[in-house]
C-alpha cells in the first residue's frame, strides 16, 4: 500500500494526488483505503515515518559497531546511505518533496528523528577530532551537513541506467570521508 | 520584475500560482505584465534564465584567473557558489523546485548551461589529477557530483538568522576540496 501510495504522490506531486488514485492504483475501493487510513495527510505520514524507520535502522547499526575508528564508522555509515538513497529513490524524492505538506505535529516528529542522526555524525567527527584523525579546528556541525549533502542529493542525480551502485556509494563515502582530513591540504592558500 | 515572480512562486509553488498573483503584486494590470511576457512559462524560463546568468558569471571569473592551482580554483568556485546561494535562497529554490515545469525545449536549454559546470568542475579535478595533487584513481564525474551536492544543498539548510555566511562558505569549500585528496586515508581500511 505504502509503496504504491510512494509511486502515486511521487507522479502526481502529493498536493494532486488523491486517496481515490491510491486506491485506484491499489484496485481496491476508496472506503476499503480508509480502513487502514485516516486522512490523506496520514498515509503521507505513514509513509515518510516508515521510510525514516529504515534509515533509523542504519544508524543504530553503525552504532552497535564497537571497537571501530570513527572515520570507518563514517563511512561506513554514508555508504549504506546512499545505498538506501539508490535503492529507494521513489520513497526518498517524496520524503524530501513533500515533508513540508505535513502538519507541523507529525512533521516535527519525523524531524526531530532526522536530528538524531546529524547530532549521530556530529559526534562521529568530534571523535574523530578528539583522537586526532580529524582537524580540530574543523566546525564539526558544518562539515556534518556537508557530509548530508553528499548523502542526500544522490536522489537527484544517481541514474540505475547510467551508473553503477557499488561504485557511486564508494566514490560518495570515500568523498565524505575524506573530505573531514581538513588541515591536510593547508599548504594551499585558503584563496582571497 | 523577476524578484517579485521568484517570491510569487516560492510561496504558493509555480503550479498554484498565476500571471494575475505576480501583477498584482508588482502592482500592475496583468495586461501590462503581459507587454513583457508571453505566458507564465515565459515568466519562470526568464527567472531561471537570469539565475543561471549570474551563476554562469562566477564560472568564467573562476575560468580565467591563470597560473593558478586547479584546486585553489575549485576551492574558489565552490566558495563563490555557495556565497550566490546564500544570497539568492528565493531564487535558488525556485530553479531547483521548478525546473520540471518548463518544456522540454527550455529546460534543455539551461540543462545544457548548467553541464558546462559540471565539465568545468570534472577539468578541475582532472588536472589536478595530471599534476598529482589529487589521487589518479579517483572517479573525476563522481567526484564531481558530490562537490555539487555541497554547493546545492546549502539552499535547504542554510538559516541567514543562525549561519554566519563567511563562515559556511569557507568551511563547505574547504570540504570539498579536501574531500578530493582521496588516497591520503589510505591506511584505513575501506569498510567491507
Amino acid at each position: 500500500m505504502l509503496d504504491t501510495a510512494a509511486r502515486i504522490f511521487y507522479e502526481r506531486g502529493y498536493a494532486n494526488a488523491s486517496v481515490q488514485d491510491v486506491a485506484e492504483a491499489l484496485g481496491i475501493l476508496k472506503g476499503s483505503l480508509y480502513h487502514y487510513i485516516d486522512t490523506k495527510e496520514d498515509l503521507l505520514f505513514r509513509l515518510l515515518d516508515e521510510t525514516q524507520d529504515e534509515v533509523h535502522g542504519i544508524l543504530e547499526e553503525i552504532d552497535a559497531l564497537e571497537h571501530m575508528d570513527p572515520l570507518v564508522k563514517l563511512r561506513l555509515y554514508v555508504r549504506r546511505q546512499i545505498e538506501f538513497n539508490m535503492d529507494n529513490l521513489v520513497r526518498v524524492s517524496v520524503y524530501y518533496h513533500e515533508l513540508d505538506h505535513l502538519s507541523p505535529a507529525p512533521r516535527g516528529e519525523l524531524l526531530a528523528r532526522r536530528r538524531m542522526h546529524e547530532q549521530f555524525v556530529t559526534a562521529l567527527v568530534r571523535e574523530a577530532q578528539e583522537r586526532g584523525l580529524v582537524d580540530p579546528r574543523l566546525d564539526a556541525e558544518g562539515a556534518s551537513r556537508c557530509i548530508f549533502a553528499t548523502i542526500i542529493w544522490t536522489y537527484r542525480w544517481y541514474s540505475p541506467e547510467r551508473d553503477d551502485r557499488a561504485h557511486i556509494a564508494e566514490t560518495c563515502a570515500a568523498f565524505a570521508v575524506n573530505g573531514l582530513a581538513a588541515g591536510r591540504l593547508d599548504h594551499l592558500p585558503s584563496g582571497r
